[in-house]
């Protein structure tokens, strides 16, 4: 599979994608999520599946399906000092609808500030806890007088459906990777549309190429999205063997990776092994049970084979979960530099391999075979000797390319190439 | 247990007890270790032991008992230029008695000194070499002047006893907890009246308590002691799961873990855990085979469990072994800082359990149970989700709240309160 | 066995033979190899073996014998301006014969320098590729004006023979050490005169021992010597039990050991005990596929236990493979150094052994045996007691006294001599 150069990839496109999901108002139910399936449908054949108010997922119950059409406050002179239209980060997702007039002091049990980021707006939600509020920036706060307030949240809480989206591109074998990303964040750009637009992209790469896996993608809402998922797919997640979730993958610092809970996985040892061949600083984490969908991958029931990978994790950058976690946040050049390194775990996902030389008793002579360079002890360039005495000298049915590659400290590629050339004039052979 | 509010502890009363028996000579034998034990006996209901001089344990003898009345060296204008009365040091523990006037020159063969540390007066034994010596300052040395000395150790050795203490709590259960400390060392604060008290006082908070383990105490003569008693309890041992010795514990230093023989055993982990929790800096080290009665109970026939929790380790601390190792030494503080450390072993030895997740698949709904903020993404330090998540995720029936502890970097009793909230609410159950 | 001590080792004298075959104009094979195994015969009682041209040895055929008996360039007024006679590496080794006439363009193909060391000539091989060509300094090729030239190598490659020494010295057991250097490289001192000169004075001063184990001492020609000499020893390899490569062994770098392919064998940590315990810097390296005949004898068919102690490794000092490399290069200081650690290394393969304790409850008492100091507390260098102590708490017929002078972080020679003390007075017997 030669799908590093087949693949096209574009972080200005990836960036225009997640404008024009950015201004759409998305919860973990209601009509934002539905809009927002649509467009990613234009890019890749989702199928989108809904399961209804009231059905027991595991220890959880779907919610009412909630939507909102406006929301503003209005002070005595009519004049709307905070309005849904402009953010719809100012409304605490899930609110019930209110419609009612009071005092400043009694608003203010429902307005919420972020004091030391006296611009910002959080974003906070109120699921399972009939609550309504406002959200609103320090200054604002401050900019309100005493008055009497005209408060308005015309939502609805209905008997509805969860929705979801789900891409199944099927490889030559049942084997599956599954990359899960959350669709329920509203006007926020790096949590999560980066992690949306990502995966969009990365299964459109993956359509129609011939792969030895099958790859599942889940555009989820967090959490009950992943719950309502795993209810359904019980017996059928054991054919994962391989899983990232993809998260706040566009801002400006280096790439991180969550471990699987296991930690000692092939999963997290080719994501290390990926994030090494950048040679680009990078963290690497161990499994912490908060986060995101890895949560309910990873308990203890499932403890699927599955990690991931991001940038600056959640919650470590100041923008998280407030309006300044904006367009201004994320930029093309780091949603296509994480897209490279997703597709390269997929590449080794797909060519990892293990191979037995063929002529295990000394070396095999490698000049008779236009392996080696003619004069000895001039340096060359032209082909990486280290790489196939590497591949040679461990190839012994037990190493996997990617053992190799880790323990000579040279990049998969490297070593992939040397074993493709090796395998060529047949000092190598292929074990199962 | 809620033992850690059940605990009565003060450093000053510890330091009281250490003033009490500072002054009393004590040896391998005589009679001051009966005179040390009887105080003890007052705090704690020891049985008191002995065992016949010329008594086989093993590879050794019990020696006779040694017991003196006075010491002093007389110049011949009748001064006692060295009297035993103002420091038990002055004579070479287990000194054969002597009555004889000798020049200057003979009595500087039996005469020891630190030429490094010309105030202090050093401490010797010679207990399987009979031998008569007296330990002064450098300072008095050299003020010793050309004379006809009169030199009186008035001491005996006879057929007696070897003389220890020891209790034992009773817990639910047979298996027991060791702590060991040596009552042999005559005007030495740190080393060991220290260990000496901290040991009194945690047994005596032990005492009356609900314990699922079985507690024994010894206070031994060191080595002699622990080999008497280990050649008595032969096959016993095998009840022990735990144990620590307990020794020089109330000076200034960091606590210092010195780890069993296996190095990587439940004490060894508990303790590293106790030290962690208490975010102060710490020394843990590998086992070694000199120190003190570790060096018996780990002898390769016995193998014990057996670490030993100190604060500066002797030998690393100038005064060890002199008569700078004296009030001024140790301090209240540091004795009451130790034994919370010994107490938190106790309470982890004591609490420590496995539990079973019994909503492995996916997290529970913590909400609707009153375990989770109500508001998302606020942050919030009334419950502690992050302790319930980690409990959650990792009780899959092989991970021990200790296990847990450690590897979520929370402290134990953070993991252990969450475990009893979510036992409390039905979502655990214990395993075994 | 008290070999330190019946050893006679001089740095001085290493030195002088390595000047002595310092002008030979060595190859892979041809008459050089035969006069340099003829010098090291008045040392040692070597047997000279030889193997065909076109012998097949495994993936390689043994090639043409080649000699040289001059060669140089001549410009148009006669003068040598390159004399193979000035320096054996002005031809690069393999040389087919020629004698022409060309201009400095037609010349310039096979002139090869070293730019950034204008000063050096490189050393260039082409054994398996016919081919000439003349090795100078940039400075000479400089100097090179244009003109007519007479190129002549008058060199032979001939049906004859690969020639290799090889002396096995017999011990009480079939169970070998491999000590293999190669005797390939002309005119160059590290790289690897010192090497072979090394092992003759191993091998000189093992001759007569009583020893446990048989020494096998390879002088092959490098690759196609180790390859030839497994293709014959196929069988008999599975007795030997450890091995080093010696080469680079004379210049004033840090020893440095390459640990054999799996990298946790004896052999590994012997060696880097002997380095530790000689309290001078030193590198441990991860064994990697390229360098000398390690890489023959640990590919996958064979993966023997070899590991290669040598001071800078090949290619890391710039001198390496170049004129450089000349007497200047090495010292007598540097090649005693080496040769005192290789003694080491036999030192601990014969003597390591594992011991049980016979008194393993508890210490037996030391004093009594004449092995503890008399007055307690007192610091004492006359015996070890600290080693003593390590090898009766750990003689459990488990660990060797190689674990226990690893684990104790004492020499080898104390826990050794410790073991020896105690072994004579009844405390220890020998396991197996």
């Amino acid at each position: 599979m030669d799908f590093e150069n087949e693949f096209s990839i574009s972080g200005d496109e990836m960036f225009q994608l997640i404008a024009e999901l950015y201004p759409i108002c998305r919860s973990i139910t209601g009509d934002g999520v539905r809009k927002s399936l649509e467009i990613i449908k234009d890019y890749i054949p989702l199928t989108i599946y809904q399961e209804a108010t009231g059905t027991v997922v595991f220890d959880w119950v779907i919610p009412k399906e909630w939507n909102i059409r406006d929301a503003y406050i209005k002070n005595s002179k009519e004049q709307k000092v905070v309005d849904f239209k402009k953010s719809n980060l100012h409304v605490i997702n899930y609110s019930v609808p209110i419609h009612a007039e009071m005092s400043l002091n009694e608003l203010k049990k429902h307005l919420f500030t972020l004091p030391d980021f006296p611009e910002w707006i959080p974003y906070l939600t109120s699921y399972y806890n009939e609550n309504w509020g406002f959200c609103i920036s320090q200054q604002e706060f401050e900019r309100l007088k005493d008055d009497t307030y005209e408060v308005v949240i015309d939502s609805e809480l209905i008997d509805g459906f969860l929705v979801y989206g789900e891409l199944l591109i099927k490889g030559r074998t049942d084997e599956e990777v599954l990359f899960s990303t959350y669709i329920c964040h509203p006007s926020l750009c790096n949590d999560n549309l980066s992690g949306v637009v990502l995966l969009t992209y990365l299964a459109m790469n993956l359509l129609n190429k011939d792969l030895k896996y099958s790859y599942r993608f889940l555009f989820i809402p967090e959490t009950i999205g992943s719950i309502t998922w795993l209810s359904k797919h019980e017996d059928t997640v054991k054919n994962i063997k391989y899983g990232l979730v993809a998260t706040c993958v566009g801002d400006s610092g280096p790439s991180t990776y969550k471990k699987s809970r296991e930690g000692n996985l092939q999963i997290d040892r080719i994501v290390e092994k990926v994030l090494n061949d950048f040679d680009e600083p990078f963290n690497i984490v161990d499994f912490f049970p908060t986060g995101s969908d890895e949560r309910q991958f990873c308990s203890p029931g499932f403890n699927l084979p599955i990690g991931s990978l991001m940038r600056t994790p959640y919650a470590l950058f100041p923008e998280y979960h407030t309006s300044a976690d904006n367009l201004d946040f994320i930029q093309p050049q780091f949603l296509e530099n994480s897209i490279k390194k997703y597709i390269q775990v997929v590449f080794i996902i797909e060519n990892n391999a293990t191979f037995l030389n063929k002529n295990p008793k000394c070396e095999p002579q490698l000049g008779k075979r236009g392996l080696y360079r003619k004069i000895g002890s001039q340096k060359t360039n032209i082909l990486n000797e280290n790489a196939i005495l590497w591949v040679l000298n461990l190839s012994d049915g037990k190493n996997s390319l990617l053992d190799i590659a880790i323990r000579s400290k040279l990049k998969f590629l490297e070593i992939w190439n040397a074993a493709i050339e090796l395998y060529k004039v047949g000092l190598l052979e292929k074990v199962n």
